[in-house]
């Protein structure tokens, strides 16, 4: 049973609660705290050694990436973090060093996107480090934004260039909080998903929850230089496209907005972040379903990948 | 080095937000969202397998204890929660089942306090369970309470009974925020804390971060029946006193108010709460460190117990 499915299952029926806009199944919670035009935001996440870091890397890119993973999902819903608390989970003779280091590591990208570290837990988990962060903040209702409005004929964007974050910016990513910030001040963004488990299973969350289709431009998914390379490394390596469509942990951003908007955004955005790119990569139709369009026509794309023309 | 001393070592220096009214060393961090007369509240907490439940402990038990340890220090707050996300950190081959009656036993806890669970996780953690849990709720600013505010003086009290809690309690307890909620609503709590390390510790963060000193009556300590019993079991068993003051998971309310307001205190809640116990164990002093009075005199107090007359 995949993770969304066993989660989406212990989550149904539980009791409506009057403070709850948006709860499990998007990027963040939504919450009415009672705060004037603004709903709180709620989102938690843990990495773990020997699955998203390896003990022998720097324990400043594991605080990086921790925390990083988090401030990706606030972007996803367009929010602001405002306050994080940390749970360690460090073996019994834990090295107090590596734990400076990770805290280092936590605090710079804490500081950077001004978000106070307002709790700290530690606990014993024998085999492994493993960190548990939890963020709250806010978005302004009239500008928060989930997985659940992608209407037929939205173009569909996506940020920088996705496959191959396994060579080095799974660790080093920018969460992309200014640029959703941005687009949802100037435009209307339908859905939007940070990316984690690759476009081609991140853009089905987004078709599930607005019960949607989409069509995706296979000249137009920027792939990553490092997707290219690594699809070189021999035999069993991923064809570019393919990594790009399913390595995952790209924490770029994907949205729908009407097409009318495609080319203000496109435009906008080159003047406002030079130094990321913006692709439009497809639309969303009506035809349920996700498929891909190369010069030999639409074939349906899983999450592993799409289907060659035999 | 201690849990405590390495947090507030890590979270020293952490630039000042503005939003932030109590950060790390405190049950629950304290926040300025912006909720009219109100602060937000945030804390953190996790369980582990092996460390604070046993493989073969009934899954909604563990479901239980772990959600019921962040609502005690909810109630140490006089806060009231309202959303909580958990990160599960599961075995690879995880059985399904096990997982649902988590929920379950998490669900019932939730439900009867009202408390919406709006995220959910899973990570692989290989070798063992772990369940983290995040809560965010609110107080009325201005019946907030935290471990500050002791004063010389001050008449101490325990709520429940102390000690012995592995035989059962550490799983079944119920969190005191009703009782909390009632005390910060009819009177002014200088200081609280709820018990999770044991009377002699907690009570020990509370006379370091008001500045005081404190003195426990021996005869006044709420002894539970499972504490003496356990004291039975033969040699090496603590004696009842000392399994009291440090055996740790009452999950019980510590606090201190003005002496002129103890006897309301105990009269009101013996009408409000005839079920729990409410014990006046001691006052806060000017004198600094913790000290436990017998018919023999005063002695010192450690976090291991106290030391006996040579």
């Amino acid at each position: 049973m995949k993770e969304f499915e066993l989660i989406s299952r212990l989550t149904q029926g539980l009791p409506a609660h009057p403070a709850v806009v948006a709860g499990p199944g998007d990027d963040c919670a939504l919450l009415d705290l009672g705060i004037p035009e603004k709903w709180a935001v709620f989102k938690t996440d843990a990495v773990v050694e020997g699955i998203h870091f390896l003990a022998d890397t720097a324990p400043e890119a594991v605080g990086h990436k921790a925390l990083g993973r988090v401030l990706s999902d606030f972007a996803a819903a367009a929010a602001e973090p405002v306050a994080a608390v940390i749970t360690l989970g460090l073996p019994r003779n834990y090295e107090v060093a590596w734990v400076e280091r990770l805290y280092h590591g936590l605090r710079a990208l804490a500081d950077h996107w001004q978000v106070a570290i307002v709790g700290g837990e530690t606990t014993t988990n024998p085999e492994r480090r493993l960190i548990s962060i939890s963020a709250i903040g806010t978005v302004a209702r009239h500008q928060s934004v989930r997985r659940t409005g992608a209407r037929p004929g939205d173009a569909l964007f996506v940020s920088g260039e996705l496959g191959g974050s396994l060579a080095g910016r799974h660790l080093t990513f920018t969460p992309r909080l200014k640029e959703a910030r941005w687009l949802a001040e100037h435009f209307q963004v339908h859905a939007m998903i940070d990316l984690s488990d690759g476009l081609a299973s991140d853009l089905r969350h987004v078709l599930d929850a607005s019960k949607v289709g989409a069509e995706i431009l296979q000249e137009a998914v920027p792939i990553s230089r490092e997707a290219r390379l690594r699809s070189k490394a021999g035999d069993g390596a991923k064809p570019p496209l393919i990594a790009a469509l399913t390595d995952g942990e790209d924490f770029e951003l994907l949205f729908a907005a009407a097409s009318a908007d495609a080319v203000p955004i496109l435009d906008g955005w080159k003047s406002q972040f030079p130094g990321v790119r913006l692709s439009c990569v497809g639309r969303i139709t009506e035809k349920p379903g996700l498929h891909i369009r190369d010069r030999h026509g639409l074939r349906p794309v899983s999450d592993h990948g799409y289907s060659h023309f035999a």
